[in-house]
């Protein structure tokens, strides 16, 4: 195998994807006022003016958004995926003091790759020495939140967020956010999940034994962030599982997500019952060594639930729970990521990786929604951590699945009580299994919901889901979706900012400023393309109607008219 | 104008449609158990055998659904839409002896179309005289369900919710459920509209200025009620109104409703200074005799309320809630259907007309819901719905709009307060203005959240909303939106045979029985299409796996193969 573009050719590494700011938008970066050279990227809409119903003109101000896109959409970098993105946060960890360059990898997998001669047409060539934390030392966020330090991470977040860094700290501090950013991931823009902040999504992408090349990939990746996704989780099943992972890392800006698990079962040819912890801590260190920034760990599927999972109409439907609950069946024990979670510490502090425990026993169908299962897992997720914790280690709690609405804000409360306001991170969930082709709408009614209610991170799902791998097309419908849900929590929530964007649009819309309307949609070529759909002509964009009421009858026109005679008057 | 297809050839009147069951479907009929004929449609899916891990089969139910496509899904019946369907309900309507035919139409409009010449072309030629009520006679189905008689109406749709007739009857004599069946309407299919049954959902169709031709919109609706939708808007404001809706009148067995004052507007060319309560009279008679199941009428858009509205970012987004605002402030004088609304009652009750009390004052943005002038409405439509039920006319109330999800309860419980439970008929309502292109996702959101807190019935939203006129693939993609609301609502609401459903599916999921998956879909030809855009061969629709984990890492045959090893064991 080797690094193939779309074309198959093997010289070119460009990606099909367009490095352009959105149409209407503009990559800007808004500077630390502690002048120490931190920025933060924002992507700018230029807003038109208004002009009133007498021809005067007045400004309408331009509209930060939070972007997601990285270096991607700033012309002034020039993006070689070959080399990978600028390391922002290199000179920032180096700072505190705390981490050493390893001498060589302690990963066993890691180093036998990096010998493998028959790699070196697939291999990234510019990765660094990992980086761990010196002895005695602990480089987590949440050791420096808790110490009263505010970290440069929790600085760029501040301006982020607009919300004052001491917050941050604060947040962070009580494990009720989390910041995932592994030293060896110094590419990426420091971004936060927690219920007081902007509401995240995730898109998972990743080959599997159907596989896709590596290039691909990175080019699912890169177009996941243009899209709007907050991180990405990598779920590689094939081949060269290492190497994509690596080219991944090395080319994102945002957070990435593994289950450490699916390389781990590789490992042993997909043999569950070979399945041990020295493989799987193996890992855990080779992967935590590349940068990944927060690990699916599924401790919380104990034996003793197990019979609680087999009871169910959908029995166990994460591919993780699934393999852990047949382990502990085989070998008649406990559950190895439960007995050994102290180590699974000990490794993730040294490079801060955050925990994101597993929901191994999340409800498949509508049936299996909140029952015992369920609900006895994410007791064990609570106390867990409270042990992660303890090491000061970051920690995310994944959860369902398929709910239906009324049961939904049960999910969340227990959540809270339960892991002690640790973030939630849920999949949906979906409101219905009727609907295979469109789950990307049955659980955004989900998402929504559940991020009103406080989850921190919704995890997309495509229209593919139950039927197929997502496409581009997929990915983008997906990411939509759950920008909507996450836009319409944070909203419900009343975050301060949140409405701005609303009434941004409300306005261009209310004074038929066609372009802007445009610029300020989640998606803008769409938006675009269905207006031009009914009316094609550039005059169009500058008419005071829209093609569904016509001119005769558009309500936003006879409003106004009535709004500028009362006014006139 | 001519009646044209699509082609524009003018003697072939075919849609461009399948008249075909939906893959996997077959059209069935239910008998009543009181042997009178009357036989109430469903739709059949048949499942094929769970085979155990012991190569053990054992049959499945087959699942009936509620249908809504009407004699077109039925290759027994022939379709000819220059005849239009077979008439139903016209022997139940003359066995109540309640109704007499007219000689003549009581509308000026109708009598003037029907004596022109240049209409011949594209007149329907099959149209019956039509009914009125006679002298002294009530002939709605409240007025019956007051008197403690269930009419065949009534039965006709106890059989198609599961439920009793006395509950149906008891639940319209209470007005907290209406039942769209104009007496001039007899190819209708009863169905039923209130929160103690299944949650339905309303398409809107129309031409525009921007026009489409007759056999479009014929085109349309039948494409809509093949989609799933209950009922369908007629809103077309260009040319040939009356004779597009005699065409899908006649061809209709789903509750037809309109917006009088467009077609009113339009007999005033467009001048809504010229509105008179004359011209709009006349109109509701045209249409009622013609066979329209509901009306929606801005009764509730108050002179004294039209200042709150100005206030707005958005104004008036209602087109009859502007043209009434204006009319009112022109004038200087109350509305006119307020002032005139007894005399509206006479005309709706002679038909079994039912009410859709508008909501001209409907949010139109974030940032304007909930607002005064949206309440100070709502109270004056519940004074209203007073004034209707004491002429037993059936009546709904038309609810927003955007409407962020931390709002959207208090909607529900003041509409319910201030209507007396009469059903609420809401647009979406949507949760963020930023999505267009999105909006059926927007507002799917807060239809299902709406649904679940007891709206009656949703109407959909395309992704072309705010943007253009609805492609057929825009109305297919709003209402399987809408349907994924509805049903998510009736799961949540714990509707008793909602979730088979949802469980058929499940257990098909879970026994890899890919062909009863499809068919179970709401949209089986996505499904299908989406399985064969991974795995495309016919062999793969008979794998123990997806193309999501592969054939290694299924989770789902994992769990199965635990599950079967633990009853073997």
């Amino acid at each position: 195998m080797t690094i193939e573009n779309k074309n198959n050719s093997k010289s070119t590494l460009n990606l099909d994807l367009s490095f352009n700011p959105l149409r209407g938008s503009k990559k800007t970066y808004k500077a630390s006022p502690n002048c120490n050279g931190l920025k933060v990227p924002f992507r700018k809409i230029t807003l038109s003016d208004t002009i009133d119903h007498n021809g005067k003109e007045s400004p309408n101000q331009p509209l930060y958004l939070y972007d997601t896109s990285g270096p991607y959409t700033d012309p002034d970098i020039e993006i070689d995926i070959t080399r990978g993105l600028p390391k922002i946060r290199t000179q920032w960890i180096k700072e505190r003091g705390d981490t050493e360059e390893l001498s060589q990898s302690t990963s066993y997998q890691r180093n036998q790759l990096e010998m493998d001669p028959e790699l070196d047409t697939i291999r990234f060539k510019n990765s660094s020495k990992p980086l761990g934390a010196k002895t005695g030392k602990n480089v987590t966020q949440m050791y420096y939140a808790k110490k009263g330090i505010i970290t440069k991470e929790m600085e760029f977040i501040a301006i982020r967020e607009n919300c004052l860094a001491e917050f941050v700290r604060s947040e962070i501090a009580s494990g009720r956010a989390v910041i995932p950013g592994n030293i060896n991931h110094p590419e990426s823009e420091p971004m936060i999940i927690g219920r007081n902040f902007l509401v995240k999504i995730n898109a998972n992408i990743g080959n599997s034994a159907i596989s896709s090349s590596i290039i691909e990939e990175v080019e699912k990746m890169v177009w996941a962030i243009r899209c709007g996704s907050d991180t990405v989780m990598d779920l590689s099943t094939g081949k060269n599982i290492h190497e994509t992972r690596e080219w991944i890392l090395r080319n994102s800006p945002v957070p990435i997500g593994t289950v450490p698990i699916y390389q781990a079962i590789e490992k042993v040819a997909g043999r569950i019952d070979s399945l041990t912890w020295e493989v799987y801590r193996d890992t855990l260190i080779e992967q935590a060594e590349q940068g990944v920034d927060y690990f699916t760990v599924h401790a919380g599927v104990l034996l003793d639930h197990v019979p609680l999972a087999m009871k169910r109409k959908a029995g166990i439907v994460s591919r993780g729970g699934s393999i852990l609950a047949r382990w502990c069946k085989m070998h008649k024990k406990e559950n190895f990521l439960y007995t050994h979670f102290e180590e699974i510490c000990d490794i993730l502090k040294k490079y801060d990786v955050a925990f994101s425990l597993g929901d191994g026993f999340r409800p498949g169908c509508i049936a299996d929604a909140n029952d015992e299962a369920q609900f006895a897992e994410l007791r064990t997720l609570g106390e867990l951590t409270k042990v992660a914790w303890s090491h000061d280690i970051q920690t995310i709690i994944e959860g369902p699945g398929h709910v239906p609405m009324n049961l939904i804000k049960e999910n969340m409360t227990r959540q809270l009580e339960l892991c002690a306001e640790a973030p939630f991170y849920t999949l949906g969930p979906l409101t219905t299994d009727i609907a295979p082709g469109y789950d990307h709408i049955t659980s955004a009614i989900g998402a929504a919901m559940i991020g009103w209610y406080g989850t921190a991170m919704l995890c997309y799902v495509t229209p593919k889901e139950h039927l197929g791998l997502p496409t581009k097309k997929d990915v983008k419908e997906g990411i939509i979706a759950y920008k909507i849900a996450a836009h319409a929590a944070d909203l419900a929530k009343g975050h301060p900012n949140a409405i701005d964007w609303d009434n941004a649009m409300s306005k261009a819309r209310n004074e038929f400023r066609w372009e802007d309307q445009f610029n300020l949609s989640l998606d803008p070529e769409t938006a675009r393309e269905y207006h031009d759909q009914t009316l094609p002509d550039e005059k169009s964009k500058k008419e005071n109607f829209c093609s569904m009421c016509g001119p005769d009858f558009c309500a936003v026109r006879i409003s106004k008219d009535l709004c500028n005679s009362n006014t006139v008057n």
